[in-house]
């Protein structure tokens, strides 16, 4: 029997993964490897795959069989490749470890630097770098990140420590400490962790190893990770894997003019926050990488590059072109120069703003690099999100408080709090904040996540901040120097001296860089430029039709210049909260007999009418599918006794006949209750009443020559009876208007699949529905057993532990309630093979799901009118990732 | 093409029909037609079809093609066999028009008798039977059916013409009426059907027979009778055949002692309220049917025509034996003799009390009728309901206010009610009634329902109170003429001169027959003797093993006296509303932090140890199948202001400490909220609590020798995940305290099935399930969407507008709901084929539902105590019809 080949090497002309095996190998390692294979400069190493990481988990923490003996042998092999020897005194081999899961999810996971160093190999270090500083200071900085990765020691406590030193010396930055420093420094460091673990700080490379392998996989249920992979959709049990790679040294001198400078930086092939193609970048001499994306010290552009190692400049401006051209996608690279020599670390596909990645699809098709289908098939639906909310006003009075990079592009309006925590505690009670930070960290997640926008006074376009914005949508705003953070006071003062305060409310521009006092005006955004091109070429793969959700003219008028194709859920109860009608409403509700509600009714007939009119003008040829009350009757009813007491005294009755009534319609559990068709059954003349505003709408404009399609659905239908009945009964009031009316008028009847019983039972049903619309919302609701409203309680502990992927609200389950849409959709067009399918409710434009829905056969989503473009582009992706 | 046969034909010596067509000819019509086929006297007639009253409905209330010659040709038929002409002046043929649906349903429909007479035809009639005052009352009564049933003439007027008409002659009975009396009736009634019509009466004979079977037709939707098949579980799309059969005349003189008299009667082969196998019946000389049951006039018993009429009885007592020796069940007869010589006019498998059922079917094996089989599938189980219902005590010191007749066995203890309509409004308060009448009609079939007891001053063991009573199973006492009714007071006076109102309590003994003054002390019922034998029987065909619900050991006892072989839901939350724990409860819910919870907790352990104990021992050697708790915290917590403050002052805690944490606590949907599992999951603590105590009190036992067999059962799983991470930590727990004990203990773990989701992934919840308990319950809320608090406002109009067949939470809707089981067992086995399948909730005693369960293939179904006899008869048959 073979062993299971737990490790991949990479290194000279020829690696053993490939980019394809990104599942295996985690994306830097599968990319590692490529990079070899297309013979870019890349230090040898070796990748340990996620199959190990997961079995992990799964086997208490032990390391499989022969996991060790192929680490020693790929060990051997790079020390073949480098020239140099893992723990040799005299030309030490040294490893960087770091984790690599299919996706990329920045700064979550653990990094140990410099590995293979102890009291022997430095001397080695030394002798070969000619410089004592730099090898204490590896040293240093090795025994930092393995105290605290591996090993537990509070960061702070080597902090303290460096800091003490440079007390000494009256010092203010590290790079003032000298080789003799670093010295005490390390011994020090060895003490503390000595201190603080009860033991060495291991001195065996292998068992460095070994231990910073073990640090990784851990680090990937660290609860930063776990919940970067629940805002991200991201598996837990996917894995990571670990890449052990060859120490290459950005920080081996600071020397350009001579050709032997170091350096490290990162770059992405095309500006990421506009999509223009041009190199864009940024690095720091003699530093590691880390130290450019910490955004402690404010990095230089890679334009400058040119000028400081024109050499280095070209050869990475050459294999910016290889790379685009071997991966036909913007790539985002992190490199490192030592002593005037290119090393490539890290290639893959670049975080970029929705802005960017919609010029960049729509320019590498223009290029002839990818067609258009790899356009549409490589960007996020969901990015667009951010381009589809409103932008700030370019003619708004505003006093702008200072201008810094615009590291993710929108606009942000909220009060401004001063840390994480406090975001995620504002949000929670629905306010609207602007998380204000020196720089951010990757504890700061949560509070990103709920906040409207970030401000950062430190750091550049590809720190922390700006590239977790970026990626999350948020709009940011970075570097802003010339402002001064106090978080004792929670205050940040800007340059012209004016002092916001935590709650003030200021307005952040991440497309301009912009921040601005107070809340200013915004205004709604358009599909035109690159986005319409993008999406014209989504229009002609895709064969779902995109409907919105909309229940007023305003809203109908949005979603159609986003590209509606008609209105798939137009609700009425909305209609009916209305200011000039509610008190008809109550009226209705608390009628003593059919006459009095008749007599409510008849007044609201107009009223009605009137909505719907307005509504099927906007969207003249096009179909509308209204669905008739829903919600139960206790909702339009006042619910505190004062409010009560007036409704009684408006309408003539006596107090007590309120509170009975609002008393006997209260319900246990409303969303189980007497709503929807059930309603209609027991008061058909409610329904009888919109059918007849919806057609009586329809005829009116029909005489006027404007094009309606009206639908009727139903909602709530759990039996074939209850649809039976109320069908017939608003065909008959349909037909009797539209006899009346004397016109010709396509319309169709059909319900809202949203009952559990009413999918199993569909092939009977759909024999009396013109089309289904699921309601996929309530079907969670009941198919799971979770009141919306409720679940709150206990879905975040849901998420945490894992027991579910992802909030069910927001995406369909697919393997769960998506049965329930299968069997239906299967069994409604064996009943009736004429049975127009669709979804109305969230799920409809959410891209999972309209794979999904496009998946089983729907003909329609429906989705918010924001949501169109995203739901047009995704509807694309589906019918190209799977054709029908 | 041959015509479709919409009427078969009975009479002389051959039918078309036979009894096997009960679906096609209805009851009544199929064994009219089988009795004449077994050369017993029946009058010739014909039988159409229910498939004609179904198109009748289908159509537009429109005969269907081919009716009128079939019904023509077969009135020909009919006066061949009888020697007489339908319409002939000389010697007319007259038919009795009555309804027949598959079931019976005593009293519900229309029935037109004296058929055929007009002013020509009475004629004839007068000539024949040398009669004329005979005459003119069958034409009067004629008048007065035909007027009320076909053209909707209110019946009280006929009755004001028959009183004023008495009046004149100062009159007491109809029968001092002469000849000319009825002359000048007819007369009356024919102007009065006139005025209030606006049309005569018609004479031509086809055309009341047209009108006749049409106003059957039309009484299968009366209210009355469709309330009278959702009681009785009767599908309104079955239909009604009608029955047109040749008159013969009870009322045709009363001379017996000339061998020519006439009378009409009612029989049951065997005592319909014991069971013995005696003759049993009643009957009145010179009367129609109606008279006997009407209850109008008391009816003699049926031994006293063997005096009356010895020849006539002698033949009648032959019939009984042949009709029992060819059905193999109890009859209920009716039968009229027209001077002298006997007819049969129905025979039908009668109603009869459990406890005669029991007798009967135990002792027709006995007598080697039947076998035991037929024995056991010829019972209701449903039936037994009222056997296993407590009875009075004997050794009681009540006051008896007077004995009639042990119309309905059983005791009921209520509050006196005076009609039909207050006994329903009483009854919606959950008030206990007694309903007292002079006698009943059909219209107080609702009133009847909802009455413990029924209690009527006039009518024998035949009278309307009595069937239908037996039918309900509601205890009866009827014909208590020593007692005066007053409705106008709403009193009654007892033979003593005890005045009880309205509101005063009673109790009856139905089973003695004795009226008894106050609530009177009950006991508990047994299943001994007849019974015993029956579910002995039982017990051997059956395959499904039968468990009950109980929370307490006094359950538990109960339920084990009745046969129960295991608990199969034993719900923890009702040991915490205790008294001495609610306490604990609340402090536990109110805890700020994990270790003040614990705190709680760790009181409680002991209290829930001492519960499990009991339980356990009392079920020693059986299955226990604990459910952990299930319902939101919510429901510990006070609801009212007043309670929340003593709450806090009981606890020492803020008073708006209290209604803080409810307020968080509070739901919009609690039955979709944070309950079940999810409190499992967010408060590990609780369930680790339940689970020590469980095992705890189990290893305890064990030491004694006491031989448990627990089963930890989680509620509400809705995801494979939940029920991972709960087995395992109650895994934990449970290992555990049986490693600390030292003890063997079998013991299993596994989930309730109640949410759609787990149904569609049993497969995969299986695997960490050792035992499926499907929670019917839950499962129908939620894949009907119906909360089964709230559905009581449309659940009626669903029954009556024939949406819903039956309610789908006392029998399992099979359709859909049973899908969910079907799926979830089926997928449960693949994923685990030792997965034990029950199920626990009232489904689990509801006949229907239990052949249901066994044909999917469970294990068990768990019911409440006093269902158990129940379900071993349910289970007993579920086998015999479908072995599995």
């Amino acid at each position: 029997m073979t062993q299971k080949k737990h490790v991949y090497f990479f290194g000279g002309k020829q690696a053993e993964g490939k980019s394809e095996m990104r599942n295996l190998l985690g994306g830097k390692g599968a990319n590692l490897a490529e990079m070899v294979n297309i013979g870019i400069p890349v230090p040898a190493g070796f990748t340990i795959t996620t199959e190990v990481c997961t079995g992990y988990y799964e086997n208490n923490q032990q390391w499989p069989e022969g996991l060790e003996e192929q680490i020693r042998e790929a060990i051997g092999k790079v020390e073949a490749d480098m020239g140099t020897k893992f723990g040799d005194p005299k030309n030490p081999l040294l490893f960087a470890v770091r984790s690599g899961a299919r996706v990329s999810m920045p700064g979550m996971m653990d990094t140990v630097l410099n590995l293979g160093l102890n009291d022997t190999t430095i001397k080695g270090l030394i002798d070969n770098s000619n410089d004592e500083r730099f090898a204490f200071d590896c040293y240093r900085r090795f025994l930092q990140m393995y105290g605290d990765v591996v090993m537990g020691v509070e960061h702070d406590l080597f902090e303290e420590i460096i800091q003490a030193r440079k007390d000494i010396h009256g010092y203010d930055l590290d790079t003032e400490l000298e080789a003799e420093d670093w010295k005490v420094v390390v011994e020090e460091f060895k003490a503390l962790i000595e201190k603080e673990t009860g033991e060495g700080f291991p001195t065996d490379p292998f068992e460095q190893l070994r231990g910073s392998i073990n640090a990784v996989f851990e680090s990937w249920f660290n609860p930063r990770a776990r919940r970067y992979r629940e805002l991200n959709n991201i598996p837990h049990d996917w894995g990571t894997a670990v890449n052990v790679q060859a120490m290459v040294f950005g920080n081996m001198g600071d020397h350009p003019e001579t050709g032997k400078g170091s350096g490290s930086g990162v770059a992405f092939t095309r500006d990421p926050a506009t999509g223009e193609n041009v190199f864009y970048g940024e690095y720091l001499m003699n530093a590691q990488g880390e130290d450019v994306v910490a955004g402690i010290r404010t990095p230089l552009p890679i334009s400058t590059l040119k000028e400081d190692m024109p050499e280095v400049y070209e050869q990475l401006d050459e294999i910016r072109h290889i790379l685009e051209d071997h991966y036909r996608e913007m790539q985002d690279v992190e490199f490192a120069i030592q002593q005037g020599r290119l090393h490539m670390l890290q290639t893959r596909s670049g975080k970029r703003t929705a802005t960017a990645a919609i010029r960049i699809a729509k320019e590498m098709v223009e290029e002839g690099l990818i067609d258009k289908e790899t356009a549409i098939l490589n960007l996020d639906p969901l990015q667009l999100d951010h381009l589809l909310h409103p932008m700030i006003d370019p003619d708004a009075d505003a006093k702008i408080l200072g201008r810094a990079l615009p590291a993710s592009p929108g606009a942000a309006v909220g009060q401004v709090v001063f840390n994480a925590k406090d975001a995620e505690d504002w949000n929670a009670r629905d306010e609207d904040v602007i998380l204000v930070r020196t720089e951010t960290s990757p504890d700061d997640i949560g509070g990103m996540d709920a906040a409207e926008g970030i401000l950062t006074t430190r750091g550049g376009m590809t720190s922390h901040a700006a590239v977790v914005a970026r990626g999350m949508g948020t709009p940011c705003v970075a570097g802003l120097e010339s402002a001064t953070i106090r978080y004792d006071e929670k205050t940040i003062t800007f340059a012209d001296g004016t002092v916001v305060k935590e709650g003030d409310w200021i307005t952040l521009n991440g497309t301009t860089g912009e921040v601005l006092l107070d809340k200013v005006p915004l205004i709604e955004p358009q599909v035109t430029g690159d986005l319409a091109t993008i999406e014209e070429w989504a229009d002609d793969f895709r064969v779902l039709s995109i409907r919105t959700n909309a229940d007023t003219p305003h809203d109908a008028e949005v979603a159609l210049g986003f590209g509606a194709e008609g209105i798939g859920l137009c609700r009425t109860e909305h209609m009916f909260f209305a200011a000039d009608r509610i008190g008809i409403v109550q009226q209705m509700i608390l009628a003593d007999s059919v006459e009095q509600r008749q007599s409510a009714l008849d007044k609201l007939l107009p009223i009605q009418k009137g909505d719907f009119v307005g509504i099927f003008k906007a969207m003249e040829g096009l179909p509308v599918t209204v669905r008739l009350l829903d919600p139960p009757l206790h909702e339009f009813l006042p619910h505190t006794e004062e409010d009560m007491d007036r409704l009684a005294k408006a309408m003539g009755v006596k107090a007590n006949a309120v509170k009975e009534k609002a008393e006997s319609l209260r319900e246990m559990n409303p969303m189980l209750g007497h709503r929807g068709c059930r309603l209609g059954i027991t008061f058909p003349e409610i329904y009888d009443m919109q059918v007849q505003a919806i057609f009586e709408a329809a005829c009116d404009l029909a005489k006027d020559g404007v094009k309606v399609i009206p639908e009727v659905m139903i909602p709530l239908i759990g039996t074939v009876n209850e649809l039976a009945i109320l069908k017939d009964n608003a065909l008959k009031v349909a037909k009797e208007v539209i006899d009346e009316a004397g016109v010709e008028l396509e319309y169709h009847i059909g319900t809202m699949i949203e009952i559990p019983r009413a999918c199993l039972m569909a092939e009977d049903i759909a024999k009396y529905a013109d089309f289904f619309s699921f309601g996929t919302n309530d079907l969670t609701q009941m198919g799971f057993g979770f009141s919306r409203d409720d679940a709150g309680k206990f879905l975040q502990a849901y998420l945490d532990q894992g027991i579910l992927e992802r909030d069910p609200f927001q995406s369909l389950d697919q393997e769960g309630i998506g049965q329930l849409v299968k069997v239906a959709v299967e069994r409604g067009k064996s009943g009736n093979s004429d049975v127009e399918l669709g979804v109305c409710g969230e799920h409809g434009g959410d891209p999972e799901s309209i794979r999904f829905f496009h998946d089983v056969g729907l003909d329609y989503v429906s989705c918010s009118p924001f949501r169109v473009p995203i739901a047009r582009l995704a509807a694309a992706q589906a019918q190209l990732r799977n054709p029908r």
